[in-house]
């Protein structure tokens, strides 16, 4: 580095104000703050408020076939090249409390008491932050669900397996929701990871809601103003949303991208958790043309926190970037 | 938006789930959240922790001048492109807190709280950042000032005009000393902006501190880990640092950029608060090759918050990656 050159004037200048110094009170050392910032973040789209709401982050080493359809040298390349560690993934999740001005409306829930406890807060953060965001689950109406992997819908029980947000309705994709209950497709899942989100599926919207759901269909509004949008591909019924107000608006995106550093880069790439790699793909090259196309902002479950931003065609693939953060609502 | 075709299965569901459907009770619609998170964040650099404070934001009305070199038009042009609004400038400002393991470090300290009360909070929110990041004033060791606009040096003093960091050695960069404290340099000052910032600087150093500073000098250590580094045409002493622990580090730049979508993106252009714009120029095009050059972590005052990131070249000129939030510490 070169950047050490010293200015001419500082020598004299140092000797000047040498006799200034004073003596410093012996201190302990401070002790290192052990606690992130609560992860939330508020913004306005048109009359209604965005509440970003981190449930956290898993870091994991990265799996060989975390992209199936590329070699695990580029993946690690794409990461060097987003200054991120290479063998390592970080994937965060970000749901949302929006007030519409009439409601108070939750989309995913995130990982759930069990797996806050088990990580030991790394992820699951979604009920301590909404906490200090100042929201109430018994305030909440609506909760809805893109889809039903468990990092969106094991937040919808608390620990004690009941309602985490007791006076809420809980909307669902339909599709999604006909898919997990039927079970004739679960009789048929192959693999432990299937077989387990079907059961889990079960725990959560059987044992837990007891089928107290409201399935929703795509191309309607939902709630006010958040208009739901099929997105399908990484699940049989999942679901985007449009939220907006006035001339306002946000694309939320759920889980049509994960990391964007891989995937909204390299919009080909296959995530190991797209259910139907080639209709998630197809899926995504056409949210992120529309996205591009009309320079819509746009919200990420599994973007960084706070995970709202804009996208640019970049090369090949797309390039995601972040909104600036306003320390002020 | 093409977004919005049906599923062939979510007629059939939505008829089958219908009766799941529950009553809702009556609810007073939940307030507009009023306040936005309590804006710090914290990161690592080997064994020390950088939290980075924010003091909020200023938004006015770009001025026809506020790059001198260039149109408004091309302002304009370069916010559109960043997906800002036109025609308006939202500058952030971001003081640190660094815990070296045996001190409290602050780098620079925001608008004071006389800004804090004019501008409603929406600048000078440093003090109530720290104080929501754990921080008390009284504990901080040594207050770091990077040069001498007022919305580094103005935190200095509290309400009263007395110092806000009691226990806190002050050290200032020796030539931005000499220079502002010269009174030959002060009688040539020209315009208003440059005899009220003379004036300030005499109010905070001289009426406030009663002149108990310690001048440090570049390409130094001047608290443990944290370098001094040459950074001069914004200002005559502007200074950069530094922070490095066992391999890791980050470059604190202070002000050699204002607006990354302005003046990362292109270097060449001169801010109007850039006191020497063809040496503060130099400053930028050095001190950015090298980050580029290096994959070099750097944190920046008045990048928005939390204001860390990487920097790649981009064209002609670099574009500033922000680095992932991290959740957890």
């Amino acid at each position: 580095m070169e950047l050490t050159r010293r200015h001419a004037l500082a020598g004299a200048a140092a000797l000047a104000a040498a006799p200034m110094l004073r003596a410093m009170p012996a201190r302990a050392a401070a002790p290192m703050a052990d606690k992130q910032a609560p992860s939330f973040y508020r913004y306005k789209v048109g009359d209604a408020q965005v509440n970003v709401i981190s449930d956290g982050v898993n870091n994991f080493n990265l799996p060989d076939t975390f992209v199936l359809n590329v070699k695990k040298d580029e993946v690690n390349a794409a990461l060097e090249k987003a200054h991120m560690p290479k063998d390592k993934m970080s994937i965060q999740f970000a749901p949302l409390v929006i007030n519409t001005g009439g409601k108070l409306v939750v989309i995913d829930t995130g990982n759930g008491p069990a797996a806050y406890a088990s990580s030991k807060g790394n992820v699951g953060q979604f009920a301590t932050n909404m906490a200090a965001a100042g929201f109430d689950p018994k305030a909440i109406d609506m909760v809805v669900i893109s889809h039903f992997h468990g990092d969106h819908v094991n937040g919808l029980l608390n620990a004690e397996g009941g309602p985490a947000f007791p006076n809420a309705e809980v909307l669902v994709p339909a599709a999604e929701y006909k898919y997990w209950m039927d079970d004739g497709e679960m009789s048929r899942a192959s693999g432990d990871r299937m077989t387990g989100l079907f059961k889990n599926n079960r725990r959560v919207f059987e044992a837990g809601l007891k089928k107290k759901v409201t399935p929703y269909e795509w191309g309607k509004d939902i709630a006010p103003g958040l208009m739901a949008v099929e997105s399908i591909g990484h699940t049989p019924g999942h679901t985007s949303y449009v939220l907006s107000s006035g001339s306002d608006k946000v694309f939320i995106q759920s889980d049509v991208t994960n990391l964007p550093a891989l995937f909204v880069a390299n919009p080909g790439w296959h995530l190991m958790f797209d259910q139907d790699p080639q209709l998630a793909e197809k899926t995504r090259r056409k949210v992120y043309d529309m996205l591009a196309a009309d320079k819509m902002r746009v919200q990420g479950f599994h973007y960084p926190f706070p995970a709202v931003g804009y996208v640019e065609k970049d090369g090949n693939g797309y390039r995601m970037i972040p909104a600036p953060w306003s320390p002020v609502i």
